[in-house]
């Protein structure tokens, strides 16, 4: 029952890869949503699989010296923000949609403390009801990495190896994608720009913050105003009010998520400013609410989905041979232009 | 740990409706989200509980019969459709908010088909990893319903008692809902209306169209246009094309949801039509989504997080008690007027 289509596992990217005249490694980072294939050749590769049947976890299906009856996640963000943040669904629905071929159900929970949180991870393995954990919101020297390796709990960050404590991890370069956004509001001329962040002990918001901060200096910019939030749609117009209140104002601001960018839209109309002929906005992840806003929002588009589908793919591996599994990278968030981004004012 | 205030399990209703100054039952009314007390009055309520650092789940602390691990929900919809409808991670970021206080989690699972839902409950239920069960997007003649009957497993339905085959249930009075709607677009002078439901297998898509229909008649209105979707963004675009493609469209279109509603501004455009000025439209629930288009869209707006809290409490009083609880109504969706509904054209 749910494994719908035994057809679908007699595909094999070499099937793919003749079809498409490519290499299987190619097939492989196309369907992977990895970097090093053209966009044109992903389109083209993704397609021929569909037609075939193929379906991403079918690899994933061979394994199966060990059931994986649940896989862990504690989330510890406001539940209203959650709610709000298309992030975590996008990402959820991405990483349970994988493991429910296998007929693995995600367990998960929100916790107000990290001592709370590292209380449930310490109780699910003491129960056994997770066979693995999906480790989100990495933070710098997060304290549940040892924890987990303590309790040898086949794990996955989601984030930067550099801050995983050798834990395998599946991470994007975001160091890559701020300095593609801070070159890019460079070339449009805009020289002073601001960074409205989440929490500071965020792994990766560490990691973009600094990123902006040396992109500046390498484009020859001034050296542009850091703003640290709680992350809310509320502290992103309280920051953006701020910054746009200042005689200098920044002409560009990078936001750390979208929530916070799309409400950066409305303190900018509040002020009396034009995006982008006064300001330019940029969100980083994206979602439909940065393509319905009026103007759209420019972001740093990452296919969410795909990533919890990667995360996935990696914990089952780590599942069947703990500790035998080594961090990916995933695609590259890419700078997408949309209307809130113009030439910077004269 | 989890019990992070012992302080707050010594505050009552009664302290709060003594500070202000009304009846145990309007302070319960008003901390459950439901109708029966004004905005007002709800507010300073509410202000009150907070400042006594009362929690909504304190009551449902008491019950501490029965220990609760895990509740589990199924879910058959498209894991690209989650990702992207706010209404689930709302809905499910609700529900979970509520259990945390208890260290409760959530056991979700995709399934993709009918049987699938079905061995996935079987299985949860004989492997003892839930306590109890969330049933979302409840059908027609539903046949999970006996199921969960037989397995004596503690369940709350979301969606009308009519169609829970006797389990308890929490829901929302959607034909009202309709109704006010359809009223409102006929003061506007509206009288082609047109509804795009999703399937017609779900309960909720089955009342609302009904109460749709019966509205226009009651209005004296003519018999509406009916659109039957798979509830994606693609295809609510696709039923709005082809609606005013009609040389007598309709002057209104109501959605069931909020992501096809998003999209019929793009299809609207496209036609060269202008929102509100040539053609209303109006969404099912409501969320940031809704909000942040233009023109903003107007919305049968729905708290839908404390809805989940709602299911939530239901719940964790069914698992202490099964058989023991009755179904509750929580509070009507409102119709919030936003730019995307005017009088009709002349």
């Amino acid at each position: 029952m749910r494994y719908s289509s035994r057809v679908r596992r007699s595909t094999t990217l070499a099937d793919i890869a003749r079809l498409a005249g490519v290499s299987t490694s190619a097939v492989s980072l196309a369907l992977n949503g990895r970097v090093g294939v053209s966009d044109d050749t992903r389109a083209r590769i993704v397609e021929i699989a569909e037609n075939l049947g193929w379906h991403p976890n079918a690899p994933a299906r061979a394994l199966t010296g060990r059931p994986v009856a649940a896989v862990g996640i504690v989330l510890r963000r406001p539940a209203r923000f959650l709610g709000a943040e298309p992030f975590y669904m996008s990402f959820l629905a991405g990483l349970e949609n994988q493991f429910s071929k296998l007929g693995s159900s995600l367990l998960m929970h929100i916790a107000e403390s990290p001592a709370e949180e590292i209380a449930t991870i310490r109780r699910w393995a003491a129960e056994r009801r997770v066979d693995g954990l999906v480790l989100l919101d990495l933070r710098v020297n997060d304290e549940r990495l040892d924890v987990i390796k303590y309790l040898e709990l086949p794990t996955v960050v989601v984030g930067d190896p550099a801050h995983a404590a050798g834990l395998p991890a599946v991470w994007t370069a975001d160091a890559d994608a701020v300095r593609a956004a801070v070159h890019r509001l460079s070339q449009l001329g805009h020289e002073r720009l601001a960074w409205v962040g989440e929490r500071s002990d965020l792994a990766q918001t560490r990691i973009r913050t600094d990123a902006f901060i040396e992109a500046c200096a390498s484009a020859g910019l001034p050296t542009p105003r850091i703003l640290e939030t709680d992350s809310s749609s509320a502290s992103g117009r309280e920051a953006t009010t701020a910054l746009l209140s200042h005689a200098r104002r920044p002409t560009a601001i990078l936001f750390d998520n979208d929530l916070m960018a799309v409400a950066a839209l409305g303190a900018a109309r509040d002020a009396g400013l034009d995006v982008p002929a006064d300001v330019s906005l940029v969100a980083y992840d994206d979602s439909i609410l940065c393509e319905v806003t009026s103007p759209p929002l420019s972001a740093l588009s990452h296919d969410v989905h795909s990533y919890g589908a990667h995360v996935a793919q990696l914990l089952l591996r780590e599942v069947q041979a703990a500790g035998s599994t080594t961090s990916e990278l995933d695609a590259t968030p890419e700078f997408v232009e949309r209307g809130s981004t113009g030439p910077a004012p004269a």
